[in-house]
């Protein structure tokens, strides 16, 4: 089976990595010089002991993006919109954002088959050909429009220790997920803490409580115990991570911040629901963007 | 005129070290060291060049409060439980708290006349002798009961530099420095930065004013658009200041959140408000207390 990968951060280099030992994998890069890179040196994969090498086929991404049987596309959503411009008329994509804003843009997209996943593995790129596996997990897929063969191919053949589950149901997949990185990113990247601090801080887990509640209810959630439990959950087995939009902001990276919170936003008023805690929690995070990109300048 | 000081903090050494110039002052500490100290070595006023010193009688809270024409009542609202009890009966009383807690426990107090006051000086004790004047700016005073006689006196005596101003509403007074500090404090002090900042950044602005409505509509403010220019006003006047809710949380002392944030969640509740803002912002700050807390063990 063929395989595109389009865009090579941290989720991109992960899937190169691992899918190259039983595909034949292209990996479309955004600059030049780190298809060169990763042509010449292979994607490093650090778990554990030591660094496995994968010798990948790299392309930059201006060079196009050609025909595979099924590509994956792993770019930020806030890089989504000019990936589409460019992507074959009627292939098979796998569709790997955060968040559930991308949803509209996919149902304009003309595609064979379209899946969307969502990832629940700790990657970190390193540098433009390093990935660290810091958190083992499983990728969720569903299907979103078309069939579900040639994902149910996919998913029976990726290795045993990369597995691939499918989901009946995307929109509860990615509202799941949507719920959990709403929580817990803003929390964790306002007060600065690792995942766990917000389940064993009981003033910061009424926050949590507080923040959850107007989630669930512009997402329909109809047990809001179960997934609040299931976000507590994430919250200890993750205690230790720091959470990717912490991560941004310490690095001085914009964040998913418009996919998570701007997408709830968006929703509550199409809904007409009132949403003080999440357009307080934008706000924050959105001006400590701001204060960061002044202090890089 | 005889005048007592309680509490010598910041604002109980700024006091002493001002109205010493004219009046007879007592400033009691609560403990036996600092009154040795400023005994032996007097109150050093910074303010611009060099420090000025104020020859302070100073007397242990625990050898009890003596008889004076006025005593200010200079300690923090947490810590005015305690020293309520230990207050001679009938005297004159001019309190300094922040927030509006501590006007409950004062319609109970024994007293010939009662004042409240408002102080908008920054004032930063270096050590239990020292106090640098970082911001000149006004005390505002007002009858809480009794006549306004005694308090006229004082104000008139007080040196032009060390301005006191009388109000005619003591609610209104405390209440507009209720909002400001209620707004100023917590934003300030999640988000790490100076009080310029809530202005200068537009996300921060739109948090800013979030807050603000929800603290306008418990304290029932007629004229809230000018309420929140004033506000935003201070912000601009104290721009390099960083507030002192920032200030307690980066040194792992007790905040006042319960004065400020907690009193406006009491009120909320009795008023049938919901205000999720504001309970949102008295999680994080009691979380990252209780967080600083844990460290220091």
């Amino acid at each position: 089976m063929r395989i595109g990968i389009v865009g090579a951060g941290s989720i991109g280099l992960l899937f190169a990595a691992y899918l190259h030992r039983v595909f034949e994998v292209t990996l479309y890069t955004r600059t030049e010089a780190q298809a060169d890179w990763i042509n010449k040196h292979g994607v490093q994969l650090k778990k554990g002991i030591g660094p496995l090498t994968a010798q990948v086929n790299a392309v930059p991404l201006d060079k196009g993006i050609g025909e595979a049987e099924l590509t994956i596309i792993a770019v930020k959503q806030y890089q989504l919109e000019s990936i589409l411009e460019g992507l074959p008329q009627g292939g098979n994509y796998l569709f790997l954002q955060n968040g559930m804003g991308h949803l509209n843009a996919l149902a304009h997209l003309s595609a064979e088959n379209i899946y969307v996943g969502s990832v629940e593995h700790g990657a970190l790129r390193e540098n433009p050909t390093t990935v660290s596996h810091n958190g083992a997990g499983i990728t969720r897929v569903a299907v979103y429009r078309g069939s579900s063969e040639l994902l149910e191919n996919f998913a029976r053949n990726v290795p045993d220790f990369f597995p691939i589950q499918i989901a009946g149901d995307y929109y509860k997949m990615l509202a799941n997920k949507l719920a959990a990185n709403a929580v817990i990113n803003p929390l964790t990247a306002i007060l600065g803490v690792n995942n766990g601090e917000l389940v064993n801080n009981k003033y910061f887990e009424k926050a949590l409580e507080g923040l959850f509640d107007e989630v669930a209810q512009i997402l329909s959630f109809t047990d809001r115990t179960n997934a609040l439990t299931k976000v507590k959950g994430i919250c200890r087995n993750t205690a230790e991570n720091r959470s990717s939009m912490l991560k941004d902001l310490d690095a001085g990276r914009p964040t998913e911040v418009d996919a998570i919170l701007g997408f709830l936003v968006d929703e509550a008023y199409r809904k007409k629901l009132k949403t003080p805690m999440i357009s307080t929690y934008y706000h924050l995070i959105k001006g400590r963007e701001l204060a960061s990109r002044r202090e890089m300048r």
